[in-house]
């Protein structure tokens, strides 16, 4: 039995909390391998918590390796990797400490010097959820990864060795800061053929489009600054603008994307130095902003003078209906930042997005890429381009756009089988996510409590909200799940709402939550 | 022949206005394939500026791949790479724009927008000469960059494809973002092997050092904050401490490196948040730290409650004596924060590098690692764990510090048969570079720049220095030329050096430069 004290007064939020000791418990040896750890309820039981900060607290651990959760089963100390040389124990105690003195190397009080912009950073915290944490057994509806069962590894990896056997050293050094030229140009000639004006000097090579947010923040975010989003939205821009000393401003999204009358009013009332938006399938509500939408955005920016950061992660994955042009297609001042990636179309792990941008902020995004990290990886680059040049990502686009809509299709219909008539969902035209707003009264995060008890991992709506917003919506992903377990884990969260209005309707002592608009 | 215009009063550098004015000119076509540009003394005489500045701004332009040099012939303009679609010039109207609109995209006017830490992370200005640009013919003394010849490329080719053909598509997703747990493994058992007290999720793995040095910075820094460096120090370290807006104390570098006694009176004078330093070969000096300053380093850091960054970027690369303790291995406190690559004594187009810092540092360093770019690609981890694990790492470090001895063996012997008696350099027992200290009276501009006319590209030392230092020192680095060239580049410095000795003596005139003691 290990013992977990919480302190109350502390800042450091309750769940953080159960995470640190239980990871010092498994590091020191406290819980051994295997060793199964209490239910969430019996721990948040004993602790005197809600269930959804234990689980929440097991989820960071589990992400970082530590343990696992096995449905049916419970959570289980792992075994983390292949510790080898001396005993981990005994690294810990640093060489002449005193008998008395504290084990654990954070004794000399990091927290007391960490950055106020870090601590910013840090206080959106990810979703735990969302670290596509999926043990067998589990069906995971609240990982945006793309499914590894797709992955094109064959096609990739001979693609990978024939320029390491053509290209050899030329490939290994230091690659351009701005990125491996071959690739910007296939990008620029990429861009231009869906109508943006872009020349391969206007390409900047990221280490995924989390880098190139932050990029861009980097270059134009001083502390204070405002910056307008989509609220729901992307909680990893969220962070990164955060830790910039920006505040955020939120203007709601419906059908049509956001509504641009309301970003006219956050305008008016402060003026931002950025727009952030994800126009196409955009996370985490999947809806996909109308022609008249983006016109009418374009013009309210150019009269603002504001810049746009537009996110296009997922454009790619559109399942029916034709493509909108972007914002950057459809700007003629030279105001529109575009950002895109492979990651979620390709391979995750080569961490390679882009940014296209007028001249001017491509080398000022430069720079800051060289203190950065100096380039990525020239190698994958070059993998990467030669995987493409040759039809590859094509078909591999063909094969996983069938795929997604498959899944869509799955858990539409599913949901129009198993949801109550009270439950709205989006009906996303591509991309990854479906968004869920739950009968009045039933609480988003008594439901994934339930589901997650019951090995269905879902996404909770409130993470995505600035303000942490309603307990109203859920955020559903297919691109992990087969049509399969789409339908066996809609059916299971349908009868667990459907159980919550029961109660709602039996238990009239439980005051009803507010009921809120669709957004 | 094209039009170049300078604006004095503009804030932005003369070298930078050129490379600006000459990138365009070839990007809008001006300027056609294979037209060679002036001289530098002949385009410096007709602007009536530094010929340096001249060879500063061709420099920069050559860094982006739009122009080369060839020694002999002059410099002419390149191709870029493999712009396919679109013409470039087409490309670059904007549709809608009207016909007096000017072509160039950046008529947006980003530049008054970028926040005021990234104009000072620019402000520092990376020496272009440090970038590697070699073409045939050239020898240079000025990259850093390891020799490409020297890579193990067909040891790492196969290693690569066995992981790819092994672990497919489990290692071409998003990995954790603290890094691949195999390999934090294997680098904290080599810590551990060198005195340090590391367990492995003390370990978080960097897309190369200066993402290390960043993430480290964007924890710590508040604007306002003092660093305290070695002057001369790393000029990407400087960047990024100016990026959050810090202040830089300098302390000078001797023969047993940073002197503790100046440290000592930066901190009475004003308390640094941080101290960064090089202890081994340290960059630009070459100089390593005594055992006896280690300690009293350690000492006064810990009196002053001060966390110290140690970079150890080449301590692998040691053709002689025995290893000194790191800080780290020194320090009782948990207050060292140990960074070190791959690339220097590996691969660079690898992008790895790693922190090792106590847990609750390491903690704050992964959440901003998941900010920055989410994580370093898994791939390319598995990769390198792969190929040490059999040794190749190893036999491939036997193998490149054989190499470097011999070309700093032959570095030091030409330079005390061709350099005059009252220059003074360094003598490495390991790393890349040599620190050079001009006679007095020579400048090491003018050396700098008659030299690269004579196909000879050397470090200018103040580049390195925190306020520009002096022109008396020049940074040689023996990574990138054979014994042969470096015999043949050396004979040609000393030439040039004497030369400027007699010219000094000859030319009364020209006021004697400053003497300054060695540093």
């Amino acid at each position: 039995m290990i013992a977990i004290h919480l302190d109350r007064k502390d800042d450091t939020p309750l769940f953080r909390q159960i995470a640190c000791q239980l990871t010092e418990a498994v590091q020191r040896g406290r819980l051994g391998r295997d060793q199964r750890l209490p239910t969430t309820r019996e721990l948040a039981r004993r602790l005197g918590v809600n269930r959804l900060t234990v689980a929440r607290a097991y989820a960071e651990v589990a992400a970082e390796g530590w343990i696992s959760s096995h449905v049916g089963r419970g959570t289980f100390v792992k075994d983390t990797g292949q510790p080898s040389g001396p005993r981990r124990s005994g690294a810990l105690h640093r060489p002449g400490a005193g008998s008395n003195a504290s084990p654990d190397a954070s004794s000399y009080g990091w927290s007391e010097l960490f950055s106020r912009n870090s601590e910013r950073a840090i206080d959106g915290g990810l979703p735990a959820a969302a670290l596509g944490i999926t043990e067998p057994g589990v069906i995971s509806f609240a990982s945006l990864f793309p499914d590894p069962a797709l992955f094109p590894v064959e096609p990739f990896r001979a693609a990978l060795d024939k320029v390491m056997r053509r290209e050899g050293h030329r490939i290994l050094g230091y690659g351009p800061p701005a990125g491996f030229t071959a690739l910007r140009g296939m990008i620029a000639e990429n861009l231009r053929s869906r109508g943006m004006t872009v020349s391969e000097d206007e390409i900047v090579i990221t280490s995924g489009s989390q880098q190139g947010i932050d990029l861009v923040a980097r270059a134009l975010l001083d502390p204070g600054d405002a910056v307008l989003v989509e609220n729901p939205t992307y909680t990893g821009a969220v962070q990164v603008f955060h830790s910039y000393g920006a505040e955020l401003i939120g203007a709601p999204v419906d059908q049509e994307g956001v509504i641009v009358s309301r970003l006219r009013e956050a305008i008016a009332r402060r003026r931002p130095k950025l727009i952030y938006l994800m126009p196409n399938f955009q996370n985490p509500t999947s809806e996909t902003m109308s022609l008249a939408r983006r016109h009418a955005l374009i013009e309210l920016a150019a009269g603002a003078g504001l810049p746009i950061l537009e996110d296009d992660f997922g454009g790619d994955l559109r399942f029916e209906g034709t493509d909108l042009p972007s914002l950057k297609a459809l700007d003629q001042r030279g105001s529109v930042i575009y950002l895109s990636t492979f990651a979620k179309k390709l391979l995750p792990g080569l961490r390679i997005g882009w940014i296209a941008a007028p001249r001017e902020m491509t080398q000022r995004l430069v720079h800051l890429k060289k203190i950065t990290d100096y380039s990525t990886s020239l190698l994958l680059q070059a993998a990467l381009h030669e995987f493409c040049i040759h039809g590859d990502l094509d078909r591999h686009l063909l094969n996983v756009v069938d795929k997604y809509r498959e899944r869509r299709d799955a858990m539409l219909a599913a949901m129009k089988r198993s949801f109550p008539a009270e439950a709205r969902w989006s009906r996303p035209k591509g991309g990854l996510v479906v968004w869920v707003t739950l009968p009045p009264g039933v609480d988003a995060d008594e439901v994934a409590a339930d589901a997650q008890s019951r090995g269905v991992l879902v996404g909770r709506g409130d993470l995505f909200h600035l303000d942490g917003g309603t307990k109203q919506n859920l955020r559903l992903t297919f691109s992990q799940a087969t049509p399969r377990e789409i339908h066996r884990g809609i059916r299971l969260l349908g009868d667990i709402i459907k159980q919550r209005i029961r109660r709602r309707r039996s238990e009239p002592q439980t005051p009803p939550a507010e009921s809120l608009p669709l957004i």
